[in-house]
């Protein structure tokens, strides 16, 4: 029984070898190359197929040298998610405080967070189980999760109170919005024919479009559609 | 380092155990017991951390009871993934024969697939990881996805065609529409509070007026908002 049906027969070339290879390079850097290759590997394999001998091995490091940075894969996977979460916490700041109505914010919502599924520690935050995570890792991750879903809520909440957004259900609107986005990290290939910024912008559009409060957009003809 | 932080700490009532506890009861039954608690148990403390011997011990059989029907966990594995598609193909047929537009075909099959994600084996084909399955499984449930991916796509072209969707790349209207479903086998609680009708009421809405070609409806009059 083959048991790397999913995985490439030749893997891509190892940027993360270089962050080793050069004694010069300082630990932050050579623990961020294992972090890549670990999620590259995680996201190909599935996290229970990925060993820490294949993160060494794709490395083209020792296991002991791999083992300074990091205890076990547990821990690896944990930084993965903790990488990406953080990516996604600074798209909520900035939007929070750089756009207008509720749905405007959800709208930069949808472009930015479609763009971070497409990088890999975005979509191991979404792709990966967490239930592979000890007690203490797994409520940390999920209480990331539940602060995206918070937030998202909140501004859809805001759109509603402000008139932009339809009546509605804010959290099946937010978890609607919230599947579509997560959803790119289980479909998109990076070398695919999509490009992420035609997935973002068509995302952008019809996501807002069914959100849209249309009575008040149509009575102030404030756009042409 | 407790490793079930997932797992419920005292099992729900076992539906599944009756099947077994009647000598009266057929082996396509007793069948059918096994892999719901499997599911139940995939779902709940996560595929790879499900052991025989959790199933069995949750039907209150003995192991080689249940290797009577099922010669290793990929065995139900691969069988959940089958009645799940098994489901979502036959909504596919269904709306294939008996809708009209292509907006309408999508919102009918919005609303439909929603609620087969409340479902245990619905739930099974989205949320756990075929990359655990051997090649040929690997392939065989690939392939049930691909199919429903094309006809959801076939849909909106069908809708783009007749005018009754704007107009818009099919490939990331149907990955978006996939996600929003897939995504409720993640949040969704079959004892929490909201109700697969209202969660498939309000996608099949949100999510159809996102594609809708508004020119032509505001055009027709055919429509109130």
């Amino acid at each position: 029984m083959p048991k790397d049906a999913v995985a490439s027969p030749t893997p891509p070339p190892v940027e993360g070898w270089h962050a080793f290879a050069s004694r010069r390079r300082d630990p932050a850097t050579k623990r961020e190359a294992v972090l890549k290759i670990a999620a590259e590997l995680f996201l190909e394999k599935s996290y229970a197929r990925t060993s820490m001998n294949d993160v060494a091995e794709r490395l083209n490091i020792t296991k002991p040298a791999l083992y300074h940075y990091f205890h076990n894969k547990e821990e690896i996977l944990l930084e993965c998610y903790r990488l990406g979460c953080g990516m996604i916490d600074e798209i909520l700041n900035d939007i929070a405080a750089h756009c207008g109505t509720g749905l405007e914010k959800v709208e930069a919502f949808i472009y930015s967070y479609a763009n971070v599924m497409t990088i890999n520690f975005g979509r191991c935050v979404m792709r990966l189980d967490e239930g592979d995570l000890s007690s203490d890792a797994f409520s940390e991750i999920r209480a990331y999760k539940r602060k995206i879903d918070r937030r998202l809520r909140s501004f859809i909440q805001e759109g509603i109170a402000d008139g932009s957004i339809t009546s509605c259900d804010p959290k099946i609107a937010a978890f609607s919005i919230a599947g579509a986005l997560n959803w790119i990290c289980i479909w998109y290939e990076p070398e695919g024919p999509l490009p992420a910024e035609e997935i973002a912008k068509q995302f952008a559009r019809t996501l807002t479009q069914g959100l849209a409060n249309r009575r008040r957009r149509n009575g102030a003809r404030s756009n042409s559609n």
